[in-house]
């Protein structure tokens, strides 16, 4: 059989992820190959079982038209979104869903072992039956903090300084593994199932535990130098702040903003000890702003008024169409997201014309692991091994 | 003649603006051609003249390669920086050494008419030779403010609001025109003539009448939606500060920084009445502060944790391996340049690692020109008709 370029189905498999149906023509309008190249690479695709007949379309004319689809259980991927306080795992078909979930939680300050990591690997990956499991392409990790060159984390609520993930892991696991930021695996999701499918240049902030944004220009992630760019929720919002931050220094938006803060805050202003606020938690503070509580107020107003400042930043460096919220503290979403709108509006030049629309992600929790598995997929088209295993027809064994 | 691809020319050319010498394998080694397509595309831009010669590099194996740069003469650029006090006119080389200048005076707050600016640009076009008139390839026009879809400019200090430039000069000029956003000029000079060669990741930031941004990521500017990306004059920098900016809103960087805000701000301190002010210029001030007088120190405090805390925001978001200065701010630079360093510094997170390499410009008061020539030869390398041009041979008359 005539070999078809790694090129051409990378091009073709990674233009149908967005899309839960598709024609031939549509594919080759938005990968730009010629008709005969994608003809000949779909041939091959569909002979292999790696994309699916649902349909016919019947043009005016007469003309049929197959309706197409990626085949979800051509290949597989571990998704694990290594978040502060827990880790999610996930097994995901081809094109991201959900098969099967384990999670661990983790103390806080303290990076998970390695054999927890494996751990948790394993107990997703054995939800397939033994054939299927040579079909697990590769794993895609979502990494809190800093991710420097896709191998070096480093995440202060992990205790983690220029930790050499990557390379620990791939010592040990036979299959493919990439790292990348969480903001990252989030911005990914939202453009590949999420509201940033049709928009080139969008900006996604998480509001949580920590703080940060993943950015996407022209249809790119931007990575900066070694790839570390995006560092949102360092910047210094109020320089004259005393609000210490974990990273060391004060007044950064993650100081002013992250839940813990807002918790710290909250109970500092109430004139609680130290010891009454253990376990409390971000949403009995919106509870009390929902009773018109004066001090939670006083908390949330500054909150709005630092994640306002730091999205017009956003907008006016970055000039997105469209800003996407996600994160915990969104659960105070009625109490927040008007303030945060009014504030980025208040922060933009008149000549600047509107401020670009502001959503809350739709994705919910699975948002990392969605990132994660896209991730993975996106990594695995620039492998020839892997495009073999996808491309391998089902009734075979794939013996690599 | 077999024609040779266009795609082939413009890469080759592109490649070797930046280069006053260069090989065929180097050549090769930066556009991604292979040996093949290389050799028949240098083979017609070395006949045509476009390319010239320059000499040879012999091997250890005696074997001979030829030297190889750029024809200055093969075309010609006109260039206007259209600076808010005044415009620069300069006809260049097809590299951009600039042959011939003029400058025309504007009064504040008033744009020039498109009368002003076809005189111009005739008096630079004039100083070549009649059959070289014909070899002038398009207009490079950097513009203050805002620009929207290259076309549209909303300059505040111009007077212009959403101004169709490009349209009103279409229509009267034969040759192609190109805009560019002054600080897209700025960062393209740099990465093509000036600090920024080697570097995939940098940021300009003109320090003058106005204050903004020019960003490369991956070698690529950053456009944004509608290509308005970069508004860093206009970022909240003191959201408590009553300092007016000419967008409308309060505590601007441009409105904390800017030259006549340095300018405004040092007179109110010295109690001098606004008739007083008129005439002032920003560099009595730094005269003052050389010499120690408190006001004018305290007025380059503010201005210094302004800037500083600006460029720490375009460090941590967009993380570039060098941050290049200029405008006539950095008239200053001995009394600013430490200071901007120093607070750059403390709003980064120790985990972030060294700040980048901040430099000023060595490219002067010529780099929105040099700029200008550029975007008006990347501009030029995808139009049919210009390649034309550019590889009709010297001695050839040509007729478009």
């Amino acid at each position: 059989m005539r070999k078809v370029p790694d090129q051409w189905l990378s091009s073709i498999l990674l233009s149908m992820y967005q899309r839960p149906a598709v024609t031939r023509e549509e594919i080759i309008r938005s990968t730009l190959l010629n008709g005969g190249s994608a003809s000949q690479a779909l041939r091959y695709l569909i002979d292999s079982g790696t994309i699916l007949k649902i349909g016919e379309l019947k043009s005016k004319a007469g003309r049929r038209r197959d309706v197409l689809k990626l085949n979800p259980e051509a290949g597989y991927f571990i998704a694990v979104d290594l978040e502060t306080a827990r880790i999610r795992y996930a097994l995901t078909s081809l094109v991201g869903d959900i098969r099967f979930r384990w999670e661990q939680e983790l103390d806080f300050g303290q990076g998970p072992d390695i054999s927890n990591l494996l751990f948790g690997i394993e107990m997703v990956r054995r939800n397939l039956e033994p054939w299927q499991q040579s079909r697990v392409l590769a794993v895609g990790i979502a990494c809190p903090g800093m991710l420097e060159d896709d191998r070096l984390v480093t995440a202060v609520n992990l205790g983690w300084h220029r930790f050499p993930l990557l390379d620990k892991l791939s010592e040990v696991i036979s299959i493919p593994v990439f790292l990348g930021a969480s903001c990252r695996a989030y911005v990914l999701a939202e453009q590949g199932v999420g509201s940033a499918r049709n928009t080139a240049n969008c900006v996604y902030v998480e509001l949580g535990k920590g703080i940060g944004a993943g950015i996407v220009i022209d249809r790119r992630y931007l990575e900066g130098n070694h790839h570390m760019a995006g560092e949102f929720g360092h910047i210094t919002i109020d320089p004259s702040s005393d609000s210490q931050c974990n990273c060391g220094k004060r007044g950064c938006l993650e100081a002013l903003a992250s839940i813990s803060s807002i918790v710290r805050r909250h109970a500092k202003l109430s004139g609680k000890s130290p010891s009454d606020r253990n376990g409390a938690h971000v949403s009995e503070v919106f509870e009390k702003a929902r009773r018109n509580d004066p001090v939670a107020l006083k908390v949330l107003d500054t909150v709005v008024k630092a994640i306002g400042l730091g999205i017009s930043h956003l907008v006016l460096l970055f000039n997105p169409a469209l800003v996407i919220l996600g994160g915990e503290l969104l659960l105070g979403e009625d109490l927040l997201l008007p303030g945060i709108k009014r504030e980025l509006a208040n922060h933009l030049p008149a000549f600047f014309g509107p401020p670009p629309e502001v959503i809350v992600t739709s994705l919910g929790m699975d948002i990392g692991l969605k990132g994660c598995a896209l991730l993975a997929f996106q990594n695995s088209l620039a492998s020839t091994d892997s495009l073999k295993k996808l491309t391998t027809p089902l009734t075979e064994a794939i013996v690599m």
